[in-house]
């Protein structure tokens, strides 16, 4: 496929300079109209083989830009934080907001290029699929990815390093790693071929750019950039959310049948003695597994979501009281900050996923995009609906980084809901916790019953599976959530 | 001063027990109030010898108050990430927002306690000066600081370690540390108790906790913590600026005397070739500068203000031109979002303090409080009255880390500014440059010339120094700007 990219192209001085000053404008114009409007960021990937101009690229385009609204992200090794979290966290933390622009030499494409050997056919596949979906998710969040390849023949990248190391200003550039590449050079292009064959995709495809001539490459960067950018100028803002989207929304026709909610036991009950008993037992168990040496090279999520009153926060008080302060983290998830805002939905979410030999405990969650603003009609149903694909991409990473994914959501009967409002009304110290909106959510019960019955069929994987909580006995739901969370962490560090 | 928690204070069972409930309703109240008013956040510091049950604590006050709005910050041994910037970064980014608390245990006071030998009197005068600034600061942007130091008397640490080691359940938590801690005691308890003693300030003071019995000591702290949460809670809300203190300012009554920024010959100019020349050679000059292994453990921080249409951006490229794109950040400052409205001033940039090896250029910066924030009457006289001491206690910790701080003040003078203003308002890809604010500003030129004027006089300091540029002919401010900042940097890696 990098046939065509290896034809020798070439501009001339004259050419070029009657070319740029044209796109350079187009370009600055562009990317202050994207500036303005805040609706979209760029991601700009800057791949290729060693010696091609990456870095010479990047500054041109810094320079053709405005540079204030840019940051280069860097392939530098990851650092301790990063290496002890998921591996595409130190990239959630480094995209750009609304508005900016993030310019990533390898980004996530860098593990892939760094294999020594080619591996066998369809190995990279699973790879592949995950960055499309990454990809694919970033562009439905608004934002434009451009990605580049800088392609140099064999014989084109051996001049140019053999070029770099006889200047005396350049040739500090050239390391070890290039000759090795050079070396090396047909496997790192059949990879490199693959990638692009593999992660081309309709939301974010590959330029391969010609990069023998500095010309020739940066002309066509710019022509590139100039046009992806007008698509997204020209592109019409996203059509507003309609406001009545909640009204419209009908609970789910299954002619009455019993649903997955109607089938728990709600009287399931604990007396005051076996409560206790299980109490200390399970929180000495749970404070074990996270001490344990091997938990130190793991770490865990723990989701409560559930209706109003139906017991989240004497929950969560129930686990963290059995743990050394130290060790976990508790995140409340209410409206989105307008940095949040400024990101993609899952972003405020990467923030906070634990280091390794830690647990974090989610306060509502992500679930809040299939559930309130489902509902309530504070996105678009296209972003509700492609959020469960999204969601269980985002579990599966957790888990494929050794951490385990407990999810809970506490069920409690209309009876009783309405029993501890009456009571939070008129309990001093509990009237805080009673709002309008609980009882507005309670009135549309039969539209968030529907919501939580498709989030469960939807996202209750094997990797990340949902685990309903009888609440309306208090200590029966502590215990359960106790034991659930317990065995969870003990097997996943198995 | 330590003999008064040494004292066997005790507290019976049963008289504890009557008095948390009480206590403990009050802290959740009170923790709400704070929460939903969003106006303080509390910084808890839990400081004390080992095995006085500073961790119990932590966990105590988790328990009485709701958990999910409390942030553990242990003290760890700092991240790389960390490590590679000023000592306090880590801190400022673990800073709890408004509404929140954050439990630090130690926080800044762990690296003065960790001395093995008691420095000679007045030796940690300095060190008490910062972080006496620091808490100060704190206070002053509406904090509530608490701070705990936990005592035992070398009798009961002895006690303590012993029964921990001796019961199977807790005997993992002593370790070598706690011993050697033991043997030293006299010099831990001596170093503490001038610590306590250096720190103490009405802003905030130490609470010394008796901390033999497990009774007293958590009733200690529930009191303590109810009766400084009560003080935030009564404290009535700060009187709203007045919108119209920009109009109330006055030029300063100097007597029509010339200021420092008459004395700039703006008349300074450089042909195309001199200018051409230098530019290369600066530019060169840099990228070596900033290449060299020595700037690998410095850093430095350049920061851009100027009158509207004084060239910051163009400068700004001629300085990025220069660099690789991975060695550099620019970061543009605009009115602060929410998540950086709810933390103290300096912390939106505290966020962007380069780590070592790197330039972070300000096009704007934190002189905005005393400038714009200022004159357009958008915090209080005290706020911007006491930034002056704090941005010069900022630069000094950014110096005293081997961070090269360089200032930049671009100055035009009204006739070329008129002049560029309609070559923007008449130039299509400029004219995203030129707002109402741009003509309203220029309207204020007297007001903001004493606020410049101020600004220079209290914060040109030896360590970081301001520049004026004279800006009036572009190509002189470039270089002057140039050779300004490749020579601090080369003067600070020296």
């Amino acid at each position: 496929m990098f046939e065509t990219a290896e034809i020798g192209s070439q501009l001339s001085d004259d050419a070029f300079k009657q070319l740029m000053p044209g796109l350079r404008e187009g370009l600055l114009t562009a990317q202050y109209e994207m500036l303005n409007r805040a609706r979209t960021e760029v991601v700009i990937i800057l791949a290729g083989v060693n010696g091609s101009g990456r870095s010479e690229t990047a500054h041109a385009i810094g320079e053709w830009l405005d540079p204030r609204h840019i940051a280069v992200v860097p392939d530098l090794a990851p650092t301790d934080e990063e290496r002890c979290r998921p591996p595409m966290w130190r990239y959630w933390r480094a995209l750009p907001a609304k508005g900016r622009i993030g310019m990533f030499f390898s980004a996530w494409y860098g593990a892939l290029l760094g294999r020594h050997k080619l591996p066998e056919d369809g190995a990279l596949n699973g790879e592949f699929a995950a960055i499309n979906r990454f990809e694919q998710m970033l562009v439905d969040e608004g934002a434009l990815v451009v990605k580049f390849w800088f392609h140099l023949s064999q014989r084109d990248q051996k001049r140019r390093l053999e070029s770099l190391a006889a200047d005396r200003k350049t040739h500090w550039r050239v390391t070890k790693d290039d000759w090795a590449q050079l070396k090396h050079y047909d496997t790192v292009r059949a990879l490199a071929e693959r990638m692009v064959g593999g992660t081309s995709t309709a939301a974010a495809p590959w330029f391969v750019v010609e990069s023998g001539d500095r010309n020739f490459r940066e002309a066509t960067v710019a022509e590139t950039l100039l046009r992806e950018f007008d698509r997204m100028v020209v592109q019409p803002p996203p059509t507003p959310t309609p406001v009545k989207t909640a009204v419209a929304l009908k609970p789910r026709a299954n002619g009455g049948q019993a649903t997955i909610l109607d089938t728990l036991d709600l009287t399931l009950a604990l007396d005051k003695g076996a409560y206790e008993d299980a109490l200390v037992t399970l929180q000495a168990r749970l404070a074990k597994a996270v001490r344990r040496k091997r938990f130190q090279r793991h770490a865990a999520v723990a989701v409560f979501e559930g209706y109003d009153a139906a017991g989240k926060g004497g929950a969560i008080r129930r686990v963290t009281m059995a743990l050394d302060p130290r060790r976990f983290a508790v995140v409340p998830v209410g409206a989105p900050n307008d940095e949040e805002r400024g990101h993609p939905y899952l972003w405020r979410f990467w923030r906070h996923v634990p280091s390794s030999g830690r647990l974090t405990l989610f306060d509502r969650s992500w679930y809040g995009r299939v559930l309130v603003e489902r509902v309530e009609g504070l996105c678009s149903e296209a972003d509700w609906r492609r959020a469960y694909g999204e969601i269980n991409a985002f579990e599966e990473e957790l888990h494929d980084a050794g951490i385990a994914v407990v999810k809970f959501f506490l069920v409690v009967s209309p009876r009783e809901q309405l029993r501890r409002f009456r009571e939070r009304q008129t309990t001093g110290f509990k009237r805080y916790k009673i709002t309008a909106d609980d009882w507005r959510n309670r009135r549309r019960r039969p539209q968030y019953d529907s919501a939580i019955v498709e989030m469960i069929e939807r996202c209750s994987t094997e990797l990340a599976p949902w685990t309903l909580i009888e609440g309306d006995d208090k200590r029966h739901a502590r215990i359960k959530i106790l034991r659930t969370l317990v065995e969870s962490i003990e097997r996943r560090c198995r």
